[in-house]
């Protein structure tokens, strides 16, 4: 059965199974200390544009949050994202597995704005009390977010701004950066992405990795230490080579960008087919997740033939679903997605 | 440079990159609900020759010790080793993080014994301020131990009653398994270990997969709601595939034990050669791992030619090191080992 | 200068230290093992009027939420409560200390209700990806809550119930529960409070002790080792006797009670004095809280005269300020405040 | 029944009573804001004799040291202690609960030196393996031992000079210290305690307050924001005043190092008590814990007279107690012991 369920039902970019088979008997030190590694560290260096990266590979995307967010905390501050974000909602606490607090900020479309952080921010300072609250120790947000939206570059710019004035690190969660990156209507280059924020991660899992992100701290800040502290946590891969070699490959080629770029076109034929036959979007998705609105029984229907998303229950009769596409779709998927719908 | 530094210097066994390769295309839903995981399940069950199994894949060795241990104490346990034992000497303090103490029992080459274990017991419970003290709540074991050295059948059945006393589950980290059950002098099954254990796991990063463990719980026992657990601590892998592939590749065809066996051949080759030569062996261990005590230096000679690790400081002119066999080690590795030591 | 800051400015009750002096010479065994602290539980047994209960004495309010929580939830579980609930906004992120995560219901006036709390739950476990998010595992509502405001019998069935349904314990923080059973309006007994929560506990620290909480587990079902659990979180207190003396004396004579309606009684007087000269209440709460909202220039004026809490800035010209009565308060405090709010 | 259980078994020293009892009705804010911590703390660095101190109070021994040693760790490092030490051996995981692995060095009569914990140091930092280990981060002795043992000025000079090598701080537990530095053999004054540590505190729970202990970081080193730490870890008491009242008494006059004198005088006499009757002693300990070895049916016996600890066991037939004396110990208790033992 076709399926559009998510970003990673595939496994890897044939080009990376490609290097991990031709590079598989090689002898290498282990624990991320390779060749390969060192390789990819300094491909990502190029392609963000900047020296004063420290560049670390964690395996997936809730131990890369629980990883940086806890590892830059001080003990007693908390970190703020939106309600929605990955964090707070669908990590089955991962975060406060750390000991950690998430401050939770209302958000529209999975965004946060920086007046809202702003006006926390100032609230929370003037309330006299706050020896008996979590003090704010990060900003969290995802680029594109849990809805697949982006910020603009202005948005970005704004909550940088108030991170930089309250000294809070902003960490922005790039598990989809890929296709945030190329989307048609995105303004953010990863340059911007490298300068407004402090700490922020290229996702490989959803693009086009078997498995693995790429952190990146922006201003030569990873925290000291940092590999007793993954290892700490459980995280620190024995055979590093398979985050090397994929990331290597990621960032050879601008592979990861163009990844990036199929999904967005595959994404933008997949919106027309739904459009064209009167579809309810839920929100105005901009990257590889596209959220429909379902009449139920219409959904049962169309399970038969497709594979996508419960997203959540919109009311009694109507359901939000959600999907995806990624560097796997391919113009057959979509041909039989319109099958299906006009069945 | 001819490397025998450890099990995971190569990548994984041709076998499973073949694998890999050819179900790669294949749309498959995540975190380890897809058919490969089923599969490899039902082969493991199969293989250990039970039924009252729950089979269970996790990343990483530290990873997986961290989960089933601090998933099976209650609040108020702590976890019995030996001092060498994995957990306590090399996890960067993985189990404490989780909350519980690792109460270390003495040991000879890496193993615990009966008595001892007993003894602690017994004195523990005599101690009238036990309300003070972390109660014992599990005992962990390695199997082989991370001095390469075997329990015997009577021991583990030993220790294995001892637990039954005192209602302590018998954890046993496999982390190389394969090599101990292949060992020239083991007279231990994989069906003594299920019957003996309540908890172990097929170690796979360290015999011939990229990555992953497969975790045995033997009396149906795997902890409720065990999936929120792992994603709790980020270990939950999106794509669940890369695992079951291999675990499903690694237990068709016996491929796992054939692994085991020729890393054992390779060592008692390798054994061979350093034995013919007149090295002190540290330790005299019947698996893969070999501990030579070499002049400082003729290490730093050696150096020049083959990759092995640093173990220990003997005396101030000594240093114990470790050569390792896998299933990737050659008939050339060896001979340019023998190349090396007679230059 | 006169204070109305909190129902904790005071030290104890007469009586209390009258008792702590007679009985301080005597030798006593350690952490909570004294006649002291047996009496004092049979006391509380008798007072609730129920055989079936487990009751322990623990130091202050915060250490009191983050033990009973931690221990009673499963290590996948979370704890909802009310988005103003002291767990929530004033422990410093006690409850994520321990790896739990807050599920903050909305709530009015501090209140949560019956029907917000199923429509979460219905919601909860409809959406498929619960794996991934944490599993609701009891529910913390205060009474009175953090707003001075009470949950009516009705009401307090109503949340019951639905916990019941979804076998959800239901614990209550009776940090103020003296000033709570005592209001004029309430119309839920110590009775009730046993028989439709599963943990609850008798503040001391705000109701005439020193320091101290006297938590009872409503159906014998103290969690397994609880001393260890709570010696772990550095909560066992050597002089047991300091919490035993205290809770036996007010749960001599019914004094917990008298020391509830003195508190409400000096309330009632206070109210009448801000209601007859025409302030705002910021909510109508029948306990010793009273919550009165100030012109900024009037509340500076009246901080000369007056201690009293800052609660939150109600607007740019406006501030909630709080005033709190308790069994030290005298009539000669109020008519300071007469003359206070007169000048 | 006369009692040597522990030097916890009376209420607090009648000077404390008192001014309990007089200070009892003042109005003082809370959480440690109010005029007698202030007082207290600035009494304590008079004592101590420097300017450089931070002073704060906390409640328990377990509690200090959980709060102390979780607070001044980083993330990757552990807490080295003598494996007897209390952190290690008696607070139910305490420490491990915070996250923070203790690593525990050999003993001698509850001591450790300075030479095993550089040559500990020494092999630590010798072992390139050290990204999987838990990094020193912490030095913690006892100030008497737990096993009523000193330190001499000489060999504390000695460990401070490795803690300082290594940049380690140094933490003492004084839970005795007031017995500690009164003991006629010992050569230390509490000024160089201050100056050779980096933190220590003042017990008072076992020196005559009814619970408390005096927390001072002598070089200005408190953790930032300590107080939100504190209030994480509910540790933060109400009405602090139980606290600031209790060490302000104890801080006038000497009061802390008299009732110190008394309880070393009294354990002087008791020793000379048990010497003139022939009881072996397991341990020479110049202060208030005694360790005397019985034949167990001689214990048996004098338990029907007598209330004093078990410690360990010796061997089959002998057991290890504890007599403890303090500022409570009488004469009169002092000839109830001769009656018992000549009887």
């Amino acid at each position: 059965m076709v399926s559009f369920e998510s970003d990673y039902i595939a496994g890897a970019h044939p080009e990376i199974i490609k290097r991990l088979t031709e590079t598989n008997l090689e002898y290498l030190p282990g624990y991320g200390t390779d060749h390969y590694c060192e390789s990819a560290k300094e491909k990502i260096k190029k392609a963000v544009g900047r020296d004063d990266l420290d560049v670390e590979f964690l395996v997936g995307g809730t131990q890369t949050n629980a990883c940086i967010i806890s590892t830059m905390l001080a003990d007693y501050e908390g970190v703020i994202a939106a309600k929605t974000g990955h964090i707070n909602a669908h990590e089955s606490g991962a975060i406060e597995y750390t000991g950690h607090k998430v401050l939770a900020l209302p958000e529209k479309e999975g965004k946060i704005n920086a007046a809202d952080l702003e006006r926390f921010l100032i609230d929370f300072f003037a309330d006299s009390s706050h020896e008996h609250m979590v003090i704010p120790g990060m900003v969290y947000i995802s680029f594109p977010t849990e809805y697949g939206t982006l910020y603009t570059k202005k948005e970005l710019e704004a909550i940088s701004k108030v991170c930089r004035e309250y000294s809070l690190p902003l960490f922005i969660d790039g598990a989809r950066l890929g296709y945030g990156l190329m989307s048609k209507s995105n303004d953010v280059t990863i340059g911007d992405i490298a300068e407004l924020s402090d700490v922020f991660y290229f996702g490989g899992t959803k693009v086009g990795a078997l498995c693995g992100e790429a952190v990146v701290f922006t201003k030569n800040n990873r925290p000291k230490h940092f590999i007793n502290s993954i290892k700490k946590r459980g995280a620190l891969l024995a055979k590093g080579r398979l985050l090397g070699v994929q990331f290597d490959t990621l960032f050879t080629d601008d592979l990861y960008f163009k990844i990036g770029e199929h999904g967005i076109d595959m994404a933008e034929k997949m919106k027309e087919i739904f459009r064209a036959r009167g579809y309810e979007f839920f929100i105005d998705s901009p990257t590889n997740q596209q959220f429909i609105v379902l009449e139920n029984s219409r959904m049962e229907k169309l399970k038969e033939d497709l594979a996508f998303s419960f997203w959540e229950k919109k009311d009694e009769t109507h359901t939000v679903v959600r999907f995806a596409t990624s560097w796997s779709t391919t113009d057959e998927d979509l041909k039989a997605l319109e099958t299906a719908l006009d069945k």
